[in-house]
């Protein structure tokens, strides 16, 4: 499906694939930490849902940086972990941030604007949008995948339910392909300047969905990253932004594999239980029942702590 | 125009009149400062733009706190001063912000998508936004009045020229209406659960345009709100968001009157001079004659130095 | 002892107190949302260690602007939520939190500059601090009462250990009041005007300890600041610190009881799993035995995880 | 006198200065922008003040990083700016931040701890500082050099006037080290567990005076270092941050050589006029008289206006 898509619409132009492979074949010599992990990423975009992609433009520190950072601060004090996994475990489980902060990554984002307005409430970042005031858009957008295109979720307000079928999902396929199809159509008509004065860039865009594909650069620490990465690599997170998230964790996995492993020990694939929860966990190991009722915690509540405790 | 507009939609339903009117009616006493300004503001919604509004949810501090603050930090040191106008001049003309952090302000508004976009780059503010994930959008979008429907410049990427004639603004107008109006009756086909699954809201937004209304609760500090007002309430910054600069600056100067005096001296009716034209300036006072060859100035640079001793 | 060292230096002047009851006699009434509880708070200076204080300046909102941010966000989506208190421990449980940004505080606190630099660590928050380059600081250290003079702990390089005893203690006790009287007596030789030039403000304040003490005011969200009481009002902080945070934490149960519970409960009383524990919570469950060799856990983490379960 | 200070004291140990060389002779190949200024100043500690020093330990990006930004925000929009030059002294001079926050730079400084309290003020910025709570501090103070030890200014509260004389000085330089001297020995006194216990560092700590070395790792972005840089490197800041802050202007203007240039110009050598001072300027360049009356400025802000037109 994936490729289907891909083959209907490359996210890039034959241009910008040799512009990436001028930038890739370019090596300089530093004398600054470098991540072997990264540097076979640079530049390159990995696709993402049917137009976008993520690359990687630029990255400072590595595994070691975090230690060093740790090191500064924590002097002799740190000499009694043996090793530098051990000591990058150690600050995840405490939750000790800034060493993480001293890593950096700049990646360049295409991505619909509706999981843009998503992902910018992440404020700790910096971040250079594309501008639809001095610009034209390009005419891409989003049309989900069929296998996708989901129901609202009865059970969830926020959440998706089955895959809609057949015909109806023939009939959403349709109306999103001619909306936008018709409104950058229209986009263009309203800001040509043949034989007409041509509407102002800023205000034709307004006539544009939130499928419409825009682009920036985004630049944040490690630690904001961890943080943005344990809500949207979440199966809580919608579809559309976790697929970003999901292909950012490979790139730090190669990053920073100690700290990406810690991070998946101690946060993606961790926990966070109540008080009330771990009197639970407290009577179960020592074999006393528990129930809803005498556990203290609302009914949600008690389903998701069932859901922890059958999980693995 | 503005009149015709409120009364094709007025922004609120009688039912959230009422629950303004019973907010206002609301009273309790309090040891905290109170600014007479704000309380005669809050609640009350504050038209801008054909659907959209401004209003004071909440507030903290007042001239006073900007001026307590700073007498915290400089103690002894601020008794010089000799009241508290000056000193909050003093502070402005300065560049001391922690004594503007002091004062906080929560406002609830509502306003286009592609408004909210440009505001949330100011990323120094705590946002509540409605979220299209969980809830149905209304059926509101933005029309500009014709004496905003105005062509690209063809002397600024990023501004307006003239504004469009008869039929073009006519086609642009009925373009704008047909297609938000189609995309809503879509957006609604596309949720409904009548006969058919119903699509996922989180999917089907994104067929809606830019400029949908949305709303958010918007938490800002004074400093920082001033950073947005000085940038976004200027002749530079898209009309649609320096409307509601402009009505933020009136309940700000009602809220601190003399911190917003002083910002509007230093700030917002002040000017920044580069090293090189501060040398042009002092020739220009001692007679001297410069010109842009002589001056070291770019054209842009020499046009905006010209504009600004031609300005008063 | 307390007791004693408040008699031997209460932290506010007549003049001071005096100042506080004539702020806490004035009542102006206002539309805000009012919190009881800190209406009875404010202005009060609520002793912590031998010289310091905390005391509530000003607040914005209360556990219902919690929920009211929260409905905004999620429209209808929050109606099958049935209560506020349901609301705010679900907006908890989730990370949630916007929500809890939209309360702020402003304290006034006065507190040993080694405790200050710690604190400052916690970046998102507003500060004016006294000033010591303007203003002249006062003569008040922090001396540990005898059950706070610990030893350096054998197993912990940033802990305490056991109790200082007699002819130490004692030793210890002479060394730190002696060393700062000294210390302040020569800042206010170096300083005086009389007979001399007198040396910079600025200059002079290199010469005083670190646990001299200073003043600010500091402002912070909700949501910032449960994040600090989580690690500071914590065994883990330094108890200089902690019993700041602790006094706070009183302060926030009377402004957002509903909020501060659900902080109780999530975080102070809750504890983090790794996906490692989370395997051995379930074997444990099931009755199977778990050792730290089979655990996956490296010593000290399998420490704390015995802890955690060890606990109630 | 920095030599002889220098000699006293040299700010590293062979051991250290071993590490700095070996650093600096291994060199990877990277994909990434290599700014070739910093590369040559890349871990060699320039030293500032008597024991202190800045030194780069890691970067991302350069002067070409911000023209990049620049396009991907503003696309064809920026085509008509001929050259970089051109580009980033617009960006400059109309206050778009985000393409300078696309380059960062980790440094790693030693200094004064009442150094470090005034630059951590600046919040925008990652720290990692040296921990007393695990570590024992160095035996290192700040001792200024006879040129710099002044008198408080009679006209400025945060000013110094005019340096110490004879006897004065050297009394004061006398209490300085002594007292600094008994502080540390003191401290190391309290700590020793040879024949006692020995106090906890986190509390022996509090007996060191404000002018002992810390050290830290400090990562920011260029536009935050900007602002820094505008209010540190400047004549109202006090000598022994300024002396930090200058060298790091050496540092950045070898970084991305243009943007400091634009910086210098616009920034650091331009200035701010209010509303009545460009109405001033007005008048005084058509001839007119205009006097502190006549302006509607107060005297010190009319001290501060006269002082700007005779600059140069």
């Amino acid at each position: 499906m994936i490729q289907q898509e891909w083959d209907a619409g490359m996210p890039l132009s034959d241009a910008q694939q040799s512009q990436i492979e001028a930038a890739r074949s370019q090596q300089t010599t530093t004398r600054r930490a470098v991540s072997p992990g990264m540097e076979e990423r640079l530049y390159t975009a990995h696709q993402v849902l049917d137009h976008g992609f993520v690359r990687v433009i630029d990255y400072m520190g590595d595994d070691n940086a975090i230690v060093q950072a740790a090191r500064v601060s924590y002097g002799e004090g740190t000499k009694h972990v043996s090793n530098d996994e051990g000591l990058i475990r150690y600050l995840m489980r405490h939750w000790h941030s800034t060493p993480f902060e001293m890593c950096e990554v700049k990646l360049h984002v295409k991505l619909p604007v509706f999981v843009a307005r998503q992902w910018i409430r992440h404020r700790t970042a910096n971040v250079n949008e594309y501008s639809a005031r001095y610009s034209i858009l390009d005419r891409e957008f989003y049309i989900p995948a069929p296998d996708h295109l989901a129901a609202q979720s009865v059970v969830n307000n926020q959440g998706r339910g089955a895959l809609l079928e057949g015909e109806e999902a023939a009939r959403v396929l349709k109306i999103l392909k001619e909306d936008s199809g018709r409104a950058y159509d229209n986009y263009e008509a309203m800001i040509s300047d043949e034989g007409q004065q041509g509407l102002a860039r800023e205000l034709a865009r307004m006539n544009l969905p939130a499928n419409i594909y825009t682009q920036w650069y985004w630049k944040v620490d490690l630690h904001n990253l961890f943080h943005f990465l344990r809500l949207r690599a979440d199966a809580h997170a919608q579809y559309e932004i976790r697929v970003y998230a999901d292909e950012i964790c490979k790139i730090v996995a190669d990053w920073v594999p100690l700290a990406f492993a810690a991070f998946e020990d101690y946060r993606k694939g961790g926990a966070t239980m109540s008080a009330r929860a771990m009197e639970c966990v407290r009577k179960l190991i020592a074999g006393e029942e528990v129930t809803q009722e005498t556990s203290g915690m609302s009914k949600g509540e008690w389903r998701e702590f069932q859901a922890l405790l059958a999980q693995g």
